[in-house]
């Protein structure tokens, strides 16, 4: 292999052979490829791009540099589902008890929080005694025994996976769709599923801004995915404001198990139930997605999938008692309340900043090796096209670090704008993505 | 300094400010900022390119990461020369010495063989003894003492861009117009000159093969020169053939010496005499080019270039000796004659293949510490145009290497295309580029 050849042929807009990428990313898992050609290799597919052959085989190179999670011992179809993040985005921790509790197994490989947005394992990891470190046997032994497993990646799935993303984040080359789409389908692919529903942000608060993006994304998502005879579907869903209103890890736990208790915040439970109905389709346990939906309805409105969220804190070494005395809480050393100086209604967030913002409180990590504040974070009292009377409050932010106070209320009141009259509320939910192509969204009324 | 907002900043098609690019570059030399940043950067430069502004301010900014020479202690306007390389171009050694035989200092820095293309510095170290390593003080004192001097780059001059090219080497970023710009004339502005005439090559064995991508670099090239004061000529030149016969180091030393004892080589001796009258008219030493390649002219007749030639080559330690009795220089273990199979005329050169057989006959460098064979090459018996005679001999290839002869042979005769009928010669010289623009150029009849 001549490694600059390589990277002149995909500069040239050519395409690459199994074989070449094989040959490319083998000596770079092997530390025989220098990063420096490999992140200038990145940067090539990031402006020539990659064809749907050439994609397919670029994931299943990532997916084989590691070991992948054999699940037949486990009945039934296995279905998990994906987001490419967001702000606020606590879907997973309402969806996965939820549709486990309709009866499809759901075995959740999650990631940390990065960049602006959050990630469901810092969330898991902010309940008292979680675990999300086990190993493959305890994953697919838990999974066997209640139906739902939620851990962190393992160093033995995509290796190659986790040194290019490494080096995609310092270099430029993280927002570039066959990159994104490898990085994403190589993990899901190695967990064991049978099927896997996509969650593809687009909007002020996302790694696409651009819904052409973001189903250009999800096609070629949907694309692999069926190449690899795993049924697949995707949605574009709106984030030009918070999912929901809390953002930071125990803050959305809380807000999780509220929904989890029935409590409808429309826009987070909107979200949840058209993904968790697409999955209980997929799973077999229903004839269309609406029939799903109506079953995930009633999974959380009989308290089932309540239930199964304190079985897997239990099953995972968490303490379920935390949700029955939340006061036992460590609480945040300042608590303030942001309130606008005008009348109006919300006519617009300023979404990636709010969640620039909540890391910078201590919500996230600015480097990869820094800890997690789970307490710190933004919950928001009003959302878009909502009416708002002068000094009314907007938001309440947490922090431990009073040196934020002073700096963090100015910016949030400058993040989201009060305007004049009824601002148009975005839908939520804009299409539906699979192997047919792209058809627009209405969510049904089924409940 | 955030690297990654640089490099993606770059990536979206943005212009880098003056400061951004030296917080980038000076962190790149000081060693704080990795390669593999480094190498995305130069990518993201390759598709999104640099403007007239950001393009000179990169090439000031890898200037002044080292010394510069100053030779204001020497009489006169010095000129330089630059090419971008090509197969069998020895016009450096014929025009030096013809240029300050016409009182015009020549200071020239020149560079290795990399790639398919010979290297000034390789040639002139072909001849016994002569030493191309001088100190920046022995270079100014010879060029005052004899009105020429010829080294290689030295470790103070632009070391930015040493450490940039042999990473654009290996990441595929060598073919990049502001790159090889930047490249070029901050080494160039370096060495102390006060004009420039430039040699930009088009065709198969050009490293801008397309004539629009030569003429782009010129003006490039111009418009920097400029813009540092320096009065800046480029000729855009065909190399669709090797230039004049010879390719190989002592080979084309060889040739070069015939031609400065006043053999023709047409299209050798076209460019050397264009190219050194620009130099002699930016020199103020005639009022036009025209007049500029008549004193070129007078001085190969006169014998005066040659002298010179003997001049420099025993100031730099060499000896002149070998050019009165030549059979003392070493003998390739093998020399071998290539003939045609069939009649005809000579239709097309694969240049750049030609380049690249020299190189793997011993002519130059696979990698950067491979040494050089300075016997070894190929001698061209018949040009484009010329008619040729079954069985008649269409090259000589020369090497040391036993193991080469057969596949050499075979792949010389399928680089020398016979074909039918005479074919239509390239003019050798195509444009003239300056600061008012583009012109066509037609060679004046003064010889």
């Amino acid at each position: 292999m001549n490694p600059v050849q390589l990277i002149r042929k995909k500069r040239d807009r050519g395409s690459l052979s199994r074989a070449e990428l094989q040959d490319l990313i083998g000596a770079y898992v092997r530390g025989e490829l220098p990063d420096y050609q490999m992140s200038a290799f990145l940067m090539a597919v990031y402006f020539s791009g990659m064809e749907a052959e050439e994609s397919a085989a670029f994931t299943e190179i990532m997916l084989h540099s590691g070991e992948t999670v054999d699940l037949s011992s486990v009945p039934g179809v296995k279905v998990d589902k994906h987001s490419t993040g967001g702000v606020g985005d606590k879907v997973s921790l309402i969806l996965a008890p939820m549709v486990a509790a309709c009866g499809v197994p759901v075995p959740m490989i999650s990631g940390r929080g990065l960049g602006h947005t959050g990630g469901t394992l810092d969330k898991l990891e902010s309940i008292p005694g979680f675990r999300t470190d086990l190993s493959i046997e305890e994953y697919r032994r838990v999974l066997g025994e209640t139906g739902l497993v939620m851990i962190g990646q393992t160093a033995e799935i995509a290796p190659a996976d986790r040194k290019m993303y490494a080096l995609r984040d310092v270099t430029g080359t993280v927002e570039c769709i066959p990159l994104i789409a490898g990085s994403i389908m190589s993990k899901k692919l190695a967990e064991g599923i049978d099927a896997l529903v996509l969650d593809v942000k687009t909007g002020s608060g996302a790694f696409m801004q651009s819904e052409e993006r973001a189903v250009a994304l999800a096609r070629t998502l949907v694309q692999i995915g069926t190449k690899f005879g795993k049924r697949t579907i995707a949605f574009i869903t709106e984030m030009d404001q918070p999912l929901g209103c809390a953002i930071g890890n125990w803050l959305e736990v809380e807000e999780s198990v509220e929904c989890l208790r029935g409590k409808n915040v429309p826009d987070l439970m909107e979200v949840t139930l058209v993904l968790g109905g697409a999955m209980v389709f997929l799973g077999g346990k229903a004839a269309s997605i609406t029939e799903g939906i109506g079953l995930c309805h009633s999974a959380i409105w009989s308290g089932r999938a309540y239930e199964k969220f304190l079985q897997i804190v239990a099953r995972q070494g968490g303490d379920p008692g935390i949700f029955a005395d939340p006061s036992r809480y460590p609480r945040p050393r300042y608590s303030v309340e942001v309130r606008s100086a005008t009348p109006g209604t919300i006519v617009r967030f300023d979404t990636m900043e709010i969640g620039v913002l909540a890391v910078e409180l201590g919500a996230g990590r600015r480097k990869l090796d820094d800890s997690v504040d789970p307490k710190a974070g933004i919950v928001l009292r009003k959302k878009l096209g909502e009416p708002v009377a002068p000094g009314e409050v907007l938001a309440v932010f947490q922090t431990d670090r009073g040196e934020m106070l002073a700096t963090a209320e100015q910016q949030l009141k400058q993040y989201i704008h009060v305007g004049d009259g009824p601002s148009a509320v975005p839908p939520r939910i804009r299409s539906l993505v699979d192997e047919r192509g792209v058809a627009p969204w209405r969510t049904p009324e089924v409940f």
